[in-house]
């Protein structure tokens, strides 16, 4: 939600949103053009009386090339205000640059979703060779358990590059929300590639220094090894796990 | 492969394997009848001329109540010598011990079927409320990564315990494996109830100290908020998940 801020309240969110060919959207598609960048931001989506929590990508060109709606919502707050992504959200798109040859398979997946494995699990499955993974990982307990455990085994299982681009430090919002940072990209060993620091040094430093903001090589020829080793995608036994799909196996789990 | 060795070479496991109520399983059986101790023990199962890599769980009167079959093999050694576990081993079970009341509904995976997210949500599904995780992993450059960040993944995005029990230290065999140790029992909400060191402190103490034999209470209700927080389970949006059943989109994902 990188776009408006995400602890803003219901009201904020609804005033904010906007259509995908919103003059906000428009403006970060002006910005990929003229710095000749792909670009992902997330917002609140505008649809007749919806509200979407999504995000898409322009490419360097500018063009809105990938659009996605988050369809695993979190907590009170956003089922309040969201309607989640339906079918056909978790797809793939392929990126071409236009100063370099060759495409990007990749897809989207926001905060929330990358807890539960089936989604990342779905756009491997359709060959994303990157997943881009937006969040807004609130402090807590258990803080360090998504960036440094959840989302690299999202990595590792698919043996897929994933982008996370994790909110850090106070809330810009009524409530006192704080994020934990630890954005991050993972290569598909499950091994970080760049990694920034937690909220912790952005307070230290009151700025965010250089170590926050790295490019990370993603060549998954690199990682043919691994691959081979431990060939999660093809040596999966999909005949083993209807179950998975299975409304009424989903009913029967809510366990007391 | 408590009962034999992991890491013995094809013809040993072959010499070694047995039926489920061979001699050194009928010991075993005994074992927790004497004890009034329910165990689990990874074997190399024998039927007809089929070898399974299997682990079988006694209650504490020495019966055996749950068996399960290995169904994701890893690499060339487990290929060459077991058949994969079929339809209906990844099921649940429920341990009544004599001593004390009420169960506790449990299921088994051998190993490598960890780090496919599919097995611990088909027994998360069914309602175990534990999985018992006996594993022989090898030491190497991600060796941290299934103990710390996949097991507790999967206890997390399934809001189940797992039992982990690995091998820690060199191998009792031919080859010059070592393993890395790191049991652990984890809570449902990814965190560590206990934790025994990986084989530099086994080494180092030339026997395993009592920090690695630890008891941890399984009590789900200790865990409620974490569940009503992230219900990732009664939450889940199976509608979308049908291709991860989908034998198609899993050769599809054959990716080059």
């Amino acid at each position: 939600m990188s776009l408006t801020g995400y602890s803003i309240g219901v009201a904020s969110i609804r005033t904010r949103s906007e259509p995908r060919t919103g003059p906000l959207m428009a403006q970060v598609s002006e910005m990929a053009r003229s710095l000749s960048m792909a670009m992902c931001v997330g917002y609140p989506e505008k649809e007749g009386d919806r509200i979407f929590n999504a995000a898409a990508v322009f490419d360097d060109t500018g063009r809105l090339i990938h659009h996605y709606r988050k369809t695993h919502l979190f907590g009170a707050y956003e089922l309040a205000v969201f309607t989640p992504g339906g079918a056909g959200e978790l797809a793939c798109s392929r990126l071409n640059s236009s100063s370099k040859p060759g495409s990007l398979a990749f897809g989207l997946m926001i905060c929330m979703d990358c807890e539960y494995p089936e989604p990342a699990r779905l756009l491997a499955l359709q060959g994303a060779e990157i997943i881009i993974l937006p969040t807004a990982l609130g402090a807590g307990p258990v803080q360090h358990l998504t960036p440094r455990c959840v989302v690299p085994t999202r990595a590792l299982e698919n043996h897929i590059f994933i982008a996370y681009a994790n909110f850090c430090g106070p809330a810009a919002g009524p409530d006192d929300s704080a994020f934990v940072g630890q954005s991050a990209v993972i290569g598909p060993d499950g091994m970080d590639l760049c990694r920034a620091p937690g909220p912790e040094s952005i307070h230290r430093h009151a700025s965010v220094d250089s170590a926050c903001v790295r490019c990370a090589d993603v060549e998954s020829a690199a990682f043919a090894a691994d691959v081979a080793r431990n060939p999660y995608l093809t040596a999966r036994r999909p005949e083993l796990y209807a179950a998975i799909s299975d409304a009424a196996a989903c009913a029967a789990a809510g366990r007391a």
